[in-house]
């Protein structure tokens, strides 16, 4: 059948798909989420079929932007227009939703369909409700990390070992990688550091990273920057480096479900061929993985699939009750681990789980003492002369000093109204307060905190500072924090958390990081 | 914050969804598939978000019609967006993916926003893959159905009792409920018969019927059908009787799952006030329910489900291994339907099936000898008198004769090449042809059966014949069949249906029927 094409002007978000008038359709027989093969001189696509019985007009098919740069169409061409057939991922979708195990070869099907734009949006949330539902086993695990390497970029650097670090997230304020790469790299190692930005925290790893250097790299200029310094901190948005995760997460997120959580981390680490790495396991209230048990259970599974993927895997199961160190938000965070590169401030937790972290690494490739090495690194300034060498290296200022970071300056302190010592954080109130100020687009938005648990308070002290860009936020940040128990401050022993009088309506908590 | 309309000219499948531009919203703190509130003067409305990072500039709002009418904006004009909570419906749909079973108050909040637009489709898919997965019991089919009829229309008749008839589908060529509505109403029961369109079937009911006679009435056009006629045989889709069904079949077909079977079919028949109520229920191999015991299991379920909604009904496990008559298509079908109400033709197996369905709601209603009764209706005459004054009513034309049926002009007859019986014919591989030739779009269309199971065949006898209104739907109707085992003539005891020699590439055949 012959249509002519009305651009539509607006993107499906990466999916092929074009609108039908719904006689049209039947005319082909095709139905709503069916695919056509549009074709237009010798190139020819496939897309899924939205159908309407206004808007658009017989005779004519509607194309979003991923079709109509695909087929480069203009405005009122003719296009051929035919069925096609469902493709075969949709058929191994439809045996997941059986609970089949899916094989190497479906899976990889599903998710290149996927990458490729072939899959609609009811297709691959039904797949992945199924993954959640079902749950993945590891050989499916596996198969799903090979077929997110191969449907992307990689990155190839003809060194060894090559090092990396990734947390499962879910702990505010962890600036960890900020002072791992340099320490990391100053001691020799390759660590080619890719990070996700938030998605449902107060700063990413990419987010914060940005406040000090350009994090949009290409892979090309991200070799350039390993080769030049041994390591980099770029956003793994612009590398391509597992793209089906994003497309996965734009369906994970508001279902609130994380089945791909291990393929889609590993499938990361794979494709910049790492050899040796660190999963950070945060654990305890207010993070992803609440007991130390589940946290063991978790980080066999890391361990495993490391092994099936021929990557070296150890984990760091990490104290996650409190943000790590005092600062939450990007330009805060990055702040504060700037200051403490350059040795201006003291934060124990930060340079404990620092530390720890880097020293893995250095006695998983051969080295004694790894912690006290880390150590040394970071206390001889040679991690700040890094950080500093990497900064350049990515195109930012390497003079850059904490004080040249803006911060908000719409701001408003907590201050306590009782004395005792602070006992507990919520974190999950506090990044929501954090986000309502402005984090993670207002970078200079966030949260200071004056005290941390276990800390001796009086009445009136501080207890914490919210920063905004705008004045407007500001109000929204507090309005929140008043209904909201962020912390408790109380004798040593006391117990009550809080007392509940009426039937509670709990929202559950989700933290989707990468 | 102040956003200026841009309208897109499209609909969105019945949802509310508007795009924003990325950076606008994060300045609102909403990710994609979160939700807004648009204000305007005193009207607002909740709408799903998308975000782009082209295509919609920043400060404008992109909406689509649903957004558009349900707030009357135009081009350019100013609206206030904020962000708004997502539904608590949402938070009922993730605890369904944890396995919870959901209350009657939660089911009932689904389906009035998924009515009301404010579901992604992402979130509709979600929910509906866990109910295949999880299954519904039957306090969630109870309350899925009473959901559904609250959120649409019902038909208030004041008489007593209410009957009504329902096939689970799967068999082609059904036309019994062209003959049991007229049989039934001229016995003088009421009979408010809605049925829908063909989903992946060659010919709905209402496909059928609206060969004879108009079918999209309103429920007041409805209403006055039956009290004058007693009986009505209208499209379910214009009466908006359980409209959350059409949304869920969208999500089911392309997933190929059907966990909302039961409450689908009796919502509609609770919506209607049905008193008494036959279930059809075809079984065999090429149907949806392959064993009588599984035919059983399913009859319990619809019996228990309509105590409680207070339903009397029976089911009739009924023989499904081969079209029911001999035509199929809806022009075919109504041809032979009418055909049969005038005594011009003998068609055994419909006409058993016919009275064997119409006997029972005989029975059901108190009188004896059902079947008799049922066959005494047909024969006299009676029921041929019953649907010209329906179709009257309809505003159709009372006098039409099969000979006035306009039947595809295009045909292709295939001939026998051997002599003996016929064993089998796949249903399937028939409804496949019959929609390529172009059924039940072009309502000619369909295929002919000269044999059925049982018949003797020469070498070189009639076997069927395609009908189609276009030579290129014909083609393509022959092109399929020729790679295709349609049907197996052998002799009686004649074991082997078709050899495997090399692996298959089985795909399942689903059939959505409502």
């Amino acid at each position: 059948m012959k249509l002519k094409t009305r651009i539509l002007g607006l993107e499906a978000g990466g999916k092929s798909i074009v609108v039908l008038n719904r006689e049209d359709a039947d005319d082909l027989s095709v139905s709503s989420l069916e695919r056509v093969r549009i074709s237009k001189d010798n190139k020819e696509s496939i897309a899924i079929v939205n159908t309407t019985n206004r808007l658009i007009r017989r005779g004519t098919i509607g194309v979003y932007e991923e079709v109509r740069n695909s087929l480069g169409l203009e405005e009122g061409e003719e296009v051929e227009v035919e069925i096609a057939p469902l493709p075969s991922s949709v058929y191994f979708i439809r045996n997941k939703l059986r609970q089949r195990k899916l094989t190497y070869r479906e899976i990889r099907e599903i998710v290149s369909d996927m990458v490729r734009g072939n899959l609609s949006e009811i297709e691959i949330a039904a797949f992945v409700t199924a993954l959640h539902v079902f749950g993945l086993d590891l050989d499916e695990a596996t198969s799903l990390s090979r077929a997110m390497v191969e449907t992307g970029n990689t990155l190839e650097i003809d060194r060894y070992p090559i090092v990396d670090k990734h947390s499962i997230g879910g702990v505010p304020g962890d600036k960890t990688t900020l002072l791992v790469v340099p320490i990391v790299a100053a001691a020799g190692l390759t660590i080619p550091k890719s990070s996700s930005r938030a998605i449902t925290s107060a700063a990413g790893s990419a987010d914060r990273m940005e406040v000090l250097m350009p994090v949009s790299l290409s892979i090309d200029e991200m070799k350039e920057v390993i080769e030049k310094t041994n390591g980099c901190m770029v956003w793994g948005g612009s590398l391509n480096l597992a793209p089906a995760d994003d497309m996965f997460v734009r369906i994970e997120h508001p279902l609130s479900i994380d089945p791909l959580l291990l393929p889609s981390i590993m499938s990361k680490k794979k494709a910049v061929n790492a050899n040796l790495l660190v999963i950070d396991i945060p654990t305890g209230r207010g993070t992803k993985v609440k007991t130390i048990g589940d946290a063991e259970l978790l980080a066999k599974d890391f361990m495993e699939l490391g092994h099936r993927l021929n990557i070296k895997v150890q984990c760091a199961i990490t104290y996650g009750e409190q943000p790590v160190g005092y600062a939450v938000g990007p330009s805060l965070e990055a702040h504060e681990a700037l200051s403490v590169l350059m040795g201006k401030v003291d934060v124990p937790d930060l340079v404990d789980k620092v530390t720890d972290i880097a020293g893995i690494l250095f006695e998983m490739s051969g080295r004694k003492n790894g912690k006290s090495l880390a150590l040394e690194i970071l206390r001889s300034g040679k991690a700040e002369e890094k950080i500093r060498e990497i900064i350049e290296a990515q195109g930012g200022n390497p003079e850059i000093k904490p004080e040249d970071i803006p911060i908000g300056d719409e701001t408003f302190t907590v201050r306590s109204e009782k004395k005792g010592y602070l006992l507990w954080i919520n974190n999950a109130s506090l990044v929501e307060i954090a986000r309502l100020a402005g984090a993670p687009k207002d970078k200079g938005a966030g949260i200071r905190l004056h005290k941390k648990i276990g800390d001796i308070v009086r009445k009136g002290d501080p207890l914490f500072t919210v920063y905004a860009e705008k004045d407007i936020k500001l109000q929204r940040a507090i309005d929140r924090f008043r209904e909201t128990y962020l912390l408790g401050i109380g004798e040593r022993r006391e117990m009550l958390i809080h007392e509940v009088k009426e039937f509670p309506v709990p929202k559950k908590t989700f933290m989707l990081e990468r």
